[in-house]
């Protein structure tokens, strides 16, 4: 399918894709009156003498922002704040279609972090959530540290954090099907942006053996100074055996490949160097580290990738509308390490042993089952967190 | 009917009353492939290429953004961010309702002119067009008239203009109703704020004969020390028999009173006092300057309110919904003098020369007929003007 002129031809005939609808009729004066004044002058004033009722009597507990200044959409890169909505819009409906979010679209006119903060602050009244989108790194991660400080509503990185959360519920179960366990599997990750750091804070968090992160220069490992200060701190918790080298000789004896980095860039020579059973999920877009095909002439086992078309996609969609409907249900002042865990784990929690094999270590974008799911296992963990309004 | 009860049992049933939904259905992952990526990537590259494609391929056409601070709510006042919602919310539902224009809240943490502005700018790339509402004087002024400088979609403070269209299409009827001429008519407008001085500048605008405005201390006048700058602006250019004094000696022969101001202070002597057929607005809202009933011991004319529970309710809802339908469909730039002009002629010539009665000098809030004909007008007058994109 052309799905550049598909997708052209539908954002041009519905002139893109969000709409604000009303959730009351208004047909007669009565309606008027109170869905408009004199009648909302009443919640107004409830709100006034307590603000937690804002949650009662407004939007807010159900909406989210999906934020971005357009710096790192896709694979375009630095496009602008215009030419980001359609993502936006995107990621919104995605939002309302998989979790009954309510989402809309902030495209950012600065690039500077202090205004990104403070414009997010300022408008957060009308806002439950914050979901940051296609923010390039490193800016990305002082605005949500700093966001998630000053404000008292969940705020997450989705590009970061939502990769994270599904990279790991697809390698809980594809070492459950090779028999291998958790923290004692050995993986390289193979580009040290935020997606990379960020999956592997997780897989940390989560009890995994040994990770060793790669970047264009070689394997991250104290004393290599062309490190950045984020990769550097990376170092210090991970690559056990402090590794030097390239990703050719890192991958050797690997239980686990994890691409975000390019196309094309993992042989099935290197496969084949792995250890027994190996692990791939080349998730670059859209052509992968190596294409499953190519993948299979070096003996891979398990091999997810972003892709639609091939099984075992690691796709995002699988996490953040469950995450944002748990932690609005919850009315979550964050969401935590734990909750993120809890996610991972529950999204793995739907694939059965029954059901588990090769090509299905994760549930499919279609599964709706998984929102349900992942919202449950999130809002049970921010309420046995104490971190619910 | 106690629309404060009904009120709030609608907002906590529906939690308020925006939805977002998408235009489009994602059913299967041809529709995802298509609505996300990879092929959103396609409008996202053409936007960036040509950023008027904005246009073309997003919802910033037909969005409009209901900004406010929360600080002049209704008759409430300064009730903060939060407890403004549900007015945004509501005046956002009207947009669609009333005039198909999609519409979101943004209520903002601060009260600051330079961060409002600063922020407005910053999330407008989203929004073809900024409804600034319930923001306090003098603020307001600066707000609307730097976001008009600063940016190219329209700025419209509905809480100025709006009333001052449908008040002028109220008086261009009820004038005509009586028998006067427009240009010879003497007003008096009670209220020297931001609406009354909005009204009277659209008056004058449109040739009105002549108009005092009184405030709290009575006639603005060149030399009276106690008018702010904006009044003492309003001075020169009002009053031409320069007349002082108070509310009572000024209505006198005056063939028109427009109140925007307080409850229950004109009597039915004040009303007597004033020339043949007297027309009086009362917009004091929900109790007006003076109550219908006693406005007729004074012998009035033609009798107009904001309330629905009597005829000819003045009301903003006939304007905002066409004025930006109108603005939109155009592709304005901005809202100008000529085009609240060419709103208020349009309201008023809905009602016929047979249909014209004391108790019909403007259409109800629910003439389908109004935004249509108020969009065109508009939209006439932004091509004729030149200043469409």
């Amino acid at each position: 399918m052309d799905y550049n002129s598909l997708s052209l031809k539908m954002h041009e005939e519905n002139k893109g894709k969000v709409e604000v609808i009303s959730k009351v009729k208004i047909k007669d004066r009565d309606d008027l009156s109170t869905a408009y004044t004199p009648g909302v002058a009443e919640p107004c004033r409830k709100i006034r003498d307590n603000k937690a009722d804002v949650y009662k009597y407004t939007c807010k507990g159900n909406m989210v922002a999906v934020v971005s200044d357009g710096t790192a959409v896709l694979g375009l890169g630095d496009i602008g704040p215009e030419a980001a909505i359609p993502v936006m819009e995107g990621k919104a409906i995605l939002f309302k279609e998989f979790g009954g979010v309510d989402a809309f679209p902030i495209c950012l006119d600065t690039k500077d972090v202090d205004e990104i903060v403070e414009t997010v602050k300022r408008i957060a009244p009308v806002f439950g959530g914050i979901n940051l989108e296609d923010i390039s790194a490193p800016r990305c991660f002082e605005i949500e540290r700093r966001l998630k400080e000053e404000l008292d509503i969940p705020v997450f990185h989705d590009d970061q954090h939502g990769t994270a959360i599904v990279v790991s519920a697809g390698l809980i179960n594809a070492l459950r099907l090779v028999g291998k366990d958790f923290d004692k599997a050995n993986v390289v990750i193979n580009g040290a942006g935020s997606a990379g750091i960020s999956i592997c804070k997780l897989l940390l968090q989560l009890g995994i053996g040994n990770v060793v992160l790669v970047d264009k220069q070689g394997a991250l490992c104290p004393g290599q100074d062309w490190m950045n200060p984020a990769q550097a701190d990376m170092a210090e918790i991970t690559n056990k055996d402090r590794q030097t080298g390239n990703l050719a000789e890192i991958m050797k004896g690997k239980d686990v490949f994890i691409g975000v980095s390019a196309p094309n860039i993992v042989t099935a020579e290197m496969v084949a160097s792995m250890a027994a059973d190996p692990i791939v999920f080349a998730m670059a877009n859209p052509t992968p580290e190596i294409m499953p095909e190519e993948a299979k002439k070096g003996g891979v086992r398990v091999m997810a990738t972003g892709r639609s078309d091939y099984p075992n996609q690691i796709n995002n969609v699988l996490v953040f509308p469950g995450i944002f409907r748990g932690a609005l249900d919850a009315k979550a002042t964050g969401i935590t390490e734990e909750m993120k865990m809890a996610a991972a784990k529950a999204i793995a929690s739907i694939v059965t042993d029954e059901e588990l094999n090769e090509e299905y270590i994760i549930p499919g974008a279609f599964d709706d089952r998984v929102a349900k799911v992942v919202a449950k296992a999130v809002a049970d963990e921010a309420h046995k967190l104490g971190i619910t309004k």
